[in-house]
């Protein structure tokens, strides 16, 4: 294993630390929310902007390519034949930065504090994008080359469900041929104790607007008489779940492959501290799914979660009428083997089947993709704990995360590719939440990772 | 009967009518928006406008007085002794003018259309506070002085339950002395058919924080192990009527007088078309407490109403969260014999036992006042309905409306004097609602009738 290169790789990142901070504070100053269609010019920005830094760090063919919605980044480095290819999946868009006020400082003005670098996007998922494109320079820089064939692509799309990276995917499968997949938008297990991922819940989504009454009515004149679309829309999120927190939704567990005792045990044997954890998410106790623990019903088990909803007069004091019309944002996290289109059809008949009379119920669904698994012992699995395990000094936990990553599915199917998620956000970071954050050690260790993952990759098929 | 005073009073509100409408609408202008506090000024403004208008219609002591929340007008012309002494009571503030959207016309430019007036505040209150003004205008201009002894009070805080109002009256006791109080804040019971109301809701409130985690949480991080504000709320609101309609909290009915046998017997001889209902409130069919009919829900039961709520991401697109927290705005409309403060009370403990593990419920109540009845057999309602007769030519409809105005209570309990709510909106008139307009036959009408009722009450007096 070629030692002096990651030594070298180190020093030439520790010289250059502020100016890769400069370069991700300016990254991060793109206000690219997804989300918001205000925001397309920035989409556009960002990939602009990050297409020339990856020519500015060496790689080549940057491009900035239509998806049919916000554009994808590519650029490759192709000049290690004989050794394997990666292929790097990331993504320049982030969440909305609302609710603002609730922010300590500006979500696109970067600010470092107490080893901390704060902004929308700082841990999801443009610091750890930037973290490759560092790490790369670095072997670029140092070593002549790189030790394996890279390729990059960003998406701006992962905050809205990479509605057209799929097929994006299927149309450019040859230019994106790899051996293995890599993806860093997740994180440690905790502070000090790096994570592999094996497993990504799968997301999918539907807006459910109540209509009743053709305006605002006046609530002395009408209340009592007509139905009131707020409270047939908390009957309707009300009877999503039972008063124990079990999805209520017939057919909604169909499918849902129950996670093997080996698995609950190793995730039982992971360090836990239940009160510490209920701290960061500053909740009095958790709640959930009975007969699962608290890392079973976050990692392991499927939910149905309301992320908005509104109804009437939202303002200040008080206005005295029966709204028009009531809404609510939902969105599922599934697990192995749940079809997403399946779920959302049980969802909608349910509300459909429950809707109360004097309203009608009207359902946008919103597809999305399936949980992943991939297998926790592959050649690529092991090179990338031995990294880990050489730069953080500890063996990596191997655990399935909460999340979702909306193009992992097809990247397993179109590409063939394993895929390995290795991450270096921490829980402690706030992603989607105000006063995102991205923890300074972990994202100078990361960098030199990620370079200690390509050097073993290359080290390996040289072998 | 004076016969001859109101014609030359008719007579002369037709000559002057372009300066009457064009008076009302620069009332119309002030946004006189009570519930937000940034139009505070504009209260004040609308107060001091109105005082001296009615200096310029005659009446004496205009005065923008202090009631510890937004003033109340007040005017007078005491000159006819032995003759009784009415207090016209009205309101300069209006209901919040959003959804803006929604709006035909500006709702603070009011435009004729049809046969309307279309402007917040048009029917509620400021047009027919307007009408009482022009009425008395005419009679001073045409007959050299009133028929009886005229003060008006008209507040700032009606649609934000006339907080201040009761202890104003109590404070003011002796100068708002009066043998009968007169509120035009109501309408007809149908287009041609006037109504003269003998009793009105209560109106009471709260508003229903549930805080979950301490910030916005990532959904696929948390969700399915922590408590959901929004479920909690949807949840606590569900739970707070049953199936069919009937409030299920527990004591809530407790001090309910059930309405007598003959009332329900006079509601149901009234005119009353189902179908055209609905399609006047733009909803395909009634929905309420089994047991009782349409016109009996928004008459005489009493409700629960959700005006508002909200939780987490409202904006365009998804953003995968839990939300912190979720809130609700509540408005009771009461009957004879509920107490409010026992009402809220109720509702306060159904809601504090009924919350769910993972989060805290937070309630801030309004107190607001009770229903109240007056009898529908007073000489002042005879000689109310004898002046609607003659003006509109039809025998007026006697019923409680399901409305509340805020100080009756006060006036009945303190000034001791019968309560006349003799008003001239329609259904039609989307009070409340985005395009409320005022029908300016009833405009007309209701001014000659007006008049015709200080003539009644003058020559009754005399008799």
């Amino acid at each position: 294993m070629p030692e002096d290169a990651l030594e070298r790789v180190s020093r030439h990142l520790a010289a250059q630390r502020a100016e890769g901070l400069a370069g991700l504070r300016e990254f991060l100053g793109i206000p690219s929310v997804s989300a918001l269609s205000a925001h397309q010019g920035d989409l556009r920005r960002a990939a602009g902007w990050l297409a020339a830094r990856l020519t500015g760090a060496g790689l080549e063919h940057a491009a900035v390519l239509e998806t049919g919605g916000h554009p994808a980044v590519y650029a490759d480095w192709l000049h290690a034949p004989g050794r394997p290819t990666a292929l790097v999946y990331g993504h320049y868009d982030v969440q909305p930065a609302d609710p603002l006020e609730l922010w300590t400082s500006p979500p696109f003005a970067a600010v470092e504090r107490g080893g901390r670098l704060y902004a929308r996007g700082a841990a999801d998922d443009k610091g750890q994008v930037w973290m490759h494109l560092l790490a790369a320079e670095a072997l670029l820089r140092t070593g002549g080359g790189l030790p394996l064939n890279l390729k990059f692509i960003i998406e701006g799309e992962e905050e809205i469900g990479s509605t057209h990276l799929p097929a994006f995917v299927e149309a450019q499968r040859e230019p994106l041929a790899a051996d293995v997949v890599v993806i860093s938008d997740s994180g440690f297990y905790a502070p000090g104790l790096p994570a592999i991922s094996y497993g990504l819940r799968g997301l999918c989504g539907l807006e459910l607007t109540v209509r009743g009454p053709e305006r605002d009515l006046h609530s002395g004149e009408y209340g009592g008489a007509v139905q009131n679309p707020a409270h047939a829309l908390a009957e309707l999120v009300a009877g999503l779940h039972d008063g124990q927190g079990r999805v209520a939704v017939p057919g909604f567990y169909d499918g849902v492959r129950e996670p093997e005792a080996q698995e609950r045990a190793a995730l039982a044997r992971l360090p836990f501290d239940e009160a510490a954890w209920c701290r960061e998410a500053g909740v009095p106790e958790g709640f959930g799914e009975p007969g699962y623990s608290t890392l079973e019903r976050c990692r392991l088990r499927p939910t149905v979660e309301v992320n908005g909803l509104w109804s009437g007069f939202l303002g200040e004091g008080s206005k005295t009428i029966v709204p028009a019309q009531a809404h609510a944002k939902l969105t599922c996290r599934l697990v192995p083997d749940q079809d997403p289109a399946q779920v959302l059809a049980a969802v909608r008949a349910d509300l459909v089947r429950r809707c109360p009379p004097g309203v009608r119920a009207e359902i946008t669904l919103r597809e999305g993709s399936p949980a992943t698994l991939v297998a926790p012992d592959s050649a690529y699995i092991r090179a990338a704990a031995r990294a880990l395990r050489r730069v953080f000094g500890v063996e990596p936990a191997f655990t399935r995360m909460g999340g979702s990553i909306g193009v992992v599915p097809a990247f397993t199917a179109v590409l063939g590719a394993p895929v390995v998620l290795m991450g270096f956000g921490l829980p402690q970071d706030h992603i989607h939440s105000p006063d995102e954050s991205l923890d300074l050690g972990n994202y100078d260790g990361g960098q030199r990772a990620i370079a200690a993952y390509w050097l073993e990759l290359g080290g390996q098929a040289g072998a």
